[in-house]
């Protein structure tokens, strides 16, 4: 598959879209070819600014996104988005609503704005894997700024945006919004902070119960970089330029104090921890099935899953010494 | 810890509500305390009938599992429920709502009920391995039934109910209700479906999509048990007995089969899968930190994360061949 792969990835290079899109499913299927895709955009040398989105349902992230993207165009410079859609029953409809009220913005600068759902069902893990891969066909692909959004809601979610070079965390005026977001472990990724919608009452209050977080510490660039609180009215544009600033002041910082590579490094190890974990799955699954005899012993309840767990591991790691049942981690 | 556990076991099973809380919670934050724990709750021969309930936000499933919890108590049975709350911002207060108006109902039968919530965060994988112990507590302490109760959100969520000996899957009439739950991949995992509200216009509809859904193919025990369709308004208590009937009917279909072996072998083996996965990711994070160039050339893009994944796997299953870097899985 390699040759076609790489004349698929020629043409997304050349901008083509619907092949753009094909390398994404690639990616997103996982498996040889995925792996295969890999070893060809790992090559490619550009690279974009990743910005992760997270916020609850409804705060309007993806029509904030569309906004960003839109004044990003209009300085020449090209948006490819990653939106990564719960396979939840409920929020579904409204998700794909957001999206199509995006699509219809950015019509008009078609070429410069890519955007790609991608489903959190499949099997576990998929998408820890598939997510890095889909930002390296889009970097390929010459995007000046990927952005991953998300809904905060599960633990891998939260991970992938807090990976970003740049987390972006949305708010809506309104009671509680902000230390709602701390419960849910949201506002210690940011590295900015908008408050949309904030011409509706309660903007204010908003903003400062973020700052009043801020002030009682938070995570930075070195220590160095307090997350800025940027008021935006996504829906007709308003304090887009200052999200623009925010997110060019905080690669800035991220360049300036070493982090940017940091945070690259981060990434990776977590993707080859994830990808090296997702490998073992099928060993585990062989080194239980072989002595099932000590599953038995489980199922009857004469071990504990905890204890047959020390074994298998033991003998996965120490194959010669685990046989004999005395292999430790 | 020992002793101590061992007391607070003892106590928790002569029915102290607060002893039953404190070895949760020693369960939910897992370690050489959750195992110790396991070793002894391992050994007691009680069994529960485990039952998992899931269902979109709002479709009623805490009154439900309140409901179903107050007809069994009159018939003498205790029921214990774990209801893993998501973390999302959004859903949580409406969660915690549900949770005191069953707390309320259940009041007149205090100790034959036992409610416990168990949050999703914390680290990747906890409530895969949470889950599974303090289930282990409960059916230790004499409780007849055991509710999982979760939100159909996450695939670990949807995993974890779907593992139980009778999944129950609850539904609201209303267009489309049971096409979204199709999607979501929930229809397939229900041994018993509830379309609870069943008073409000729209019931007879949804039971129809149901029922059309399930002459189109499902699981079943054996492929001899058709889920059957309650029709339950859980907020008076109406169809609560005939929901009794149905988790008896498919509990006795379990036995009869021998299904009931399997998916406990079936749950056996992926919790020490989850915690044998669990116990090897220290080993991986070792073993990237180990070959530093490695993880640099992936951070330098000279290879693919893929690449580094397959060395990395292949030196922690095969020690010796791998050092020399031609190792494979």
């Amino acid at each position: 598959m390699t040759a076609a792969l790489g004349e698929l990835l020629e043409r997304a290079r050349g901008g083509h879209r619907r092949s753009i899109g094909r390398l994404l499913s690639v990616a997103e299927r996982g498996g040889a070819d995925a792996d295969e895709l890999d070893a060809l955009t790992v090559a490619c040398t550009d690279r974009a600014h990743v910005v992760g989105v997270t916020g609850a349902p409804g705060a309007g992230k993806s029509t904030l996104t569309g906004a960003l993207a839109l004044a990003l165009a209009a300085q020449g410079l090209r948006t490819a988005v990653v939106a990564i859609d719960p396979s939840s029953p409920v929020t579904g409809g409204a998700i794909l609503g957001d999206r199509i009220r995006m699509d219809d913005a950015v019509a008009a600068v078609r070429d410069q704005v890519f955007i790609r759902s991608m489903a959190t069902r499949g099997q576990r893990g998929g998408l820890a894997l598939a997510v890095p891969g889909a930002l390296r066909v889009l970097e390929a692909c010459g995007f000046d700024l990927v952005v991953v959004e998300t809904t905060g809601v599960g633990q891998v979610e939260i991970d992938i945006v807090g990976e970003a070079d740049t987390t972006v965390v949305v708010l809506n005026p309104g009671w509680g919004d902000a230390i709602q977001a701390n419960k849910a472990g949201i506002m210690e990724i940011a590295d900015v902070f908008v408050v949309n919608k904030a011409d509706r009452p309660g903007a204010d209050d908003t903003v400062r119960d973020v700052e009043h977080m801020l002030d009682l510490g938070h995570r930075g660039v070195d220590g160095s970089w307090r997350p800025p609180v940027v008021r935006t009215v996504a829906t007709d544009g308003r304090g887009t330029d200052a999200l623009v600033t925010a997110l060019a002041d905080h690669r800035g910082a991220l360049v300036r104090t070493g982090e940017l590579e940091d945070r690259r490094t981060r990434r990776i190890t977590g993707e080859i921890r994830s990808r090296v974990l997702h490998a073992l799955e099928d060993a585990v699954t062989r080194e239980i099935a072989a002595a099932p005899g000590e599953l038995a012993d489980a199922v009857a309840r004469r071990t504990s899953p905890a204890e047959a767990a020390r074994s298998v591991a033991a003998r996965l790691l120490h194959p010669d010494r685990g046989r004999t049942g005395h292999g430790g981690l």
